[in-house]
């Protein structure tokens, strides 16, 4: 058995991610292995926190990739700035926000959450009444796209929310990066984490990662050690950081690194607000024929989210019998309902590479037919 | 800038790792992404699991490439061992060691460690004196092929040692795996993490992580959660355990594990007892080159790392500018020395696709070369 090679089929990615990944990406990843401690691959960390910047739309020196998927990402940034006790205020619409929240409280501090309905935004008129009532906080946190729902909500107001209130900013970038406008220095962000598999185009398992020289400062001013040192951003900080040396944290993922280098050349050549029209413009085209097939798209017109569609299943179809019917006749991959969600929505994704034309054409032709024989099958 | 694709450079990788990944590891990489969902990617999943089981000569059920470095995967066991107040000893003859210490320390524990010189194995006399005088210990941690010394230690007997002493095992087989006898089973190893990047021969950013049912029996009766939420090895185990259900945790590096798929698959070919006895061969061919050239080798003779030979450099000799010229004229790269043997010592590697004859004449050469040319230079 474990002589036979792997040979993955060739999909079309329209789910939640990892979406398609473009061949120069791929082949940018098959060159070959470097240390991590050559003078060649510590040019290219300085020439990826540069990408990154641009596509952050951020002067933060501490910018890198982090290592690990953005789970990962995620909890790093909640650890690095909440002490045990600290006050976090979590905003929950989705997968992520919940999680979160539990990343918060492991780390001993005091969370408020605050929910809105799964394929809503999240209510910054609510925030700040919240905010209002039970600030002062540390941390805010939200999720600007949300990967579970197709949410898209408004990180320019809630950040100017946040720093009124005297808080540090959290957001999860990950199916924002690079598909809608994300303007961390323009809109004051303080900590945003994102992933290499959605809108950038890369294969999953990196994490940009952008921190402000205010959270780092907070960070500084901690009574106690970081509870994780692979995440402890003042390590990171001296491995990927500005200065000259950089000191040995961990071994980078030399190859991985190659690939979201070429990935972020590609977003960079095509230019972020042309990217971000394309999102805008192609998913417009999605829902106008989801509309011609009177599916419902789960989130209100002003609130979704580009590169990820969340549509109901129509009534009487097998959820998973018509994912799977894609999957083995058209190879194309759409992604269930997750949550409140499970067995009502489908996702369908749009992202960078894959955010065509054609993918429309073929994920609407696709669609119909299998409504029609799984419909039928029903009946 | 930005257009301009990456060339990385071609090395001749003889450091302390990343090791040369063989071209049919980086054209498995290379393959199309798919879904960390897909019907495909769970049979690839399943694979792999019974593959690190072969590698690592284990029934564990909990048998799994962790995504993120080598490092991330050492503080996951001690996060989900280790509860605040709980007491480990740790083995330190290097660095890998005291990040261990430091890492426990940083989850509560109550910390107990016993040095032994850089470039020295733990001596299991001493570990067995301190634990009939300072048990019971929850943990007993050791470095069982200290990547920056060169020292390989006796896991079977300290095993034997932890077991006798009510305590839990936990083993960096980094740059062991592979390369040295490693029998996780045979020898009642409860936790043991490696990293793909070194005798694995597949590009860094993976964890092989393997975990007994014992070491999870205790991590069900924590009283307190687990600090890390991405780590949680009740998560971890839904989501890469054997259930057929696989519960989504986060978005597994698809592409990296498509490349590591390919790199257990040679190594299994060639076989794993071939494998150790290949590494040691090779090392001898090395070090009888370097005691040739009357170079010393740091650790004695019984307590050395076939991967990873750790040599004092000659007196005289400018280490930067001697690793530089290797680099620069033979694009050619051996480890510098680190913590208590920096300055003093090189680390040449001889991991996996690049343990060879060949490579052994190449570092042989160039560095009789390189010696007389800086010598000359000095003198």
């Amino acid at each position: 058995m474990n002589s036979i090679a792997l040979r993955p089929p060739q999909r079309f990615l329209m789910g939640p991610g990892p979406g398609p990944v473009a061949p120069s990406v791929l082949e940018a990843q098959a060159a070959p292995t470097i240390g991590h401690l050559d003078p060649e691959f510590i040019e290219l960390m300085d020439t990826l926190q540069g990408q990154l910047r641009q596509v952050f739309r951020t002067e933060n020196a501490f910018t890198m990739a982090f290592s690990s998927p953005a789970t990962a990402a995620m909890e790093a940034c909640i650890v690095n700035v909440l002490e045990p006790g600290d006050r976090a205020l979590i905003c929950i619409n989705g997968v992520f926000g919940m999680r979160l929240a539990e990343m918060a409280r492991r780390c001993g501090a005091e969370v408020d959450t605050l929910s809105f309905d799964w394929g809503r935004a999240v209510d910054p008129e609510q925030v700040a009444r919240h905010l209002h009532d039970h600030a002062p906080y540390k941390l805010v946190a939200w999720v600007q796209a949300e990967t579970s729902t197709g949410a898209l909500s408004d990180s320019r107001r809630l950040a100017e929310l946040t720093r009124e209130a005297g808080a540090l900013s959290l957001v999860d970038a990950v199916t924002a990066i690079a598909g809608v406008p994300l303007e961390v220095d323009a809109w004051g962000l303080d900590m945003v984490y994102a992933g290499s598999q959605k809108c950038l185009s890369a294969p999953p398992g990196l994490a940009p990662l952008t921190v402000s020289a205010r959270a780092l400062e907070a960070c500084r001013n901690r009574k106690t050690p970081v509870q994780s040192w692979f995440m402890d951003f003042s390590l990171l900080g001296g491995y990927w950081g500005g200065e000259q040396r950089r000191a040995y944290h961990h071994t980078a993922p030399v190859n991985a690194l190659y690939g979201l280098h070429e990935a972020l050349r590609l977003v960079l050549d095509e230019g972020l607000e042309a990217r971000w029209a394309r999102h805008q413009r192609i998913a417009g085209l999605l829902a106008d024929g989801l509309e011609a097939m009177d599916i419902n798209i789960v989130p209100p017109v002003a609130e979704r989210l580009p590169p990820l569609t969340t549509l109901s299943i129509p009534d009487g179809v097998d959820d998973a019998a018509l994912r799977r019917w894609l999957l083995d006749t058209h190879s194309l991959e759409i992604g269930a309902g997750l949550g409140a969600l499970a067995g009502k929505a489908w996702r369908i994704g749009l992202m960078g590479h894959g955010c065509t034309e054609a993918a429309v054409q073929r994920v609407l032709g696709a669609l119909e037919e299998g409504l029609k024989k799984t419909v039928g099958a029903a009946a």
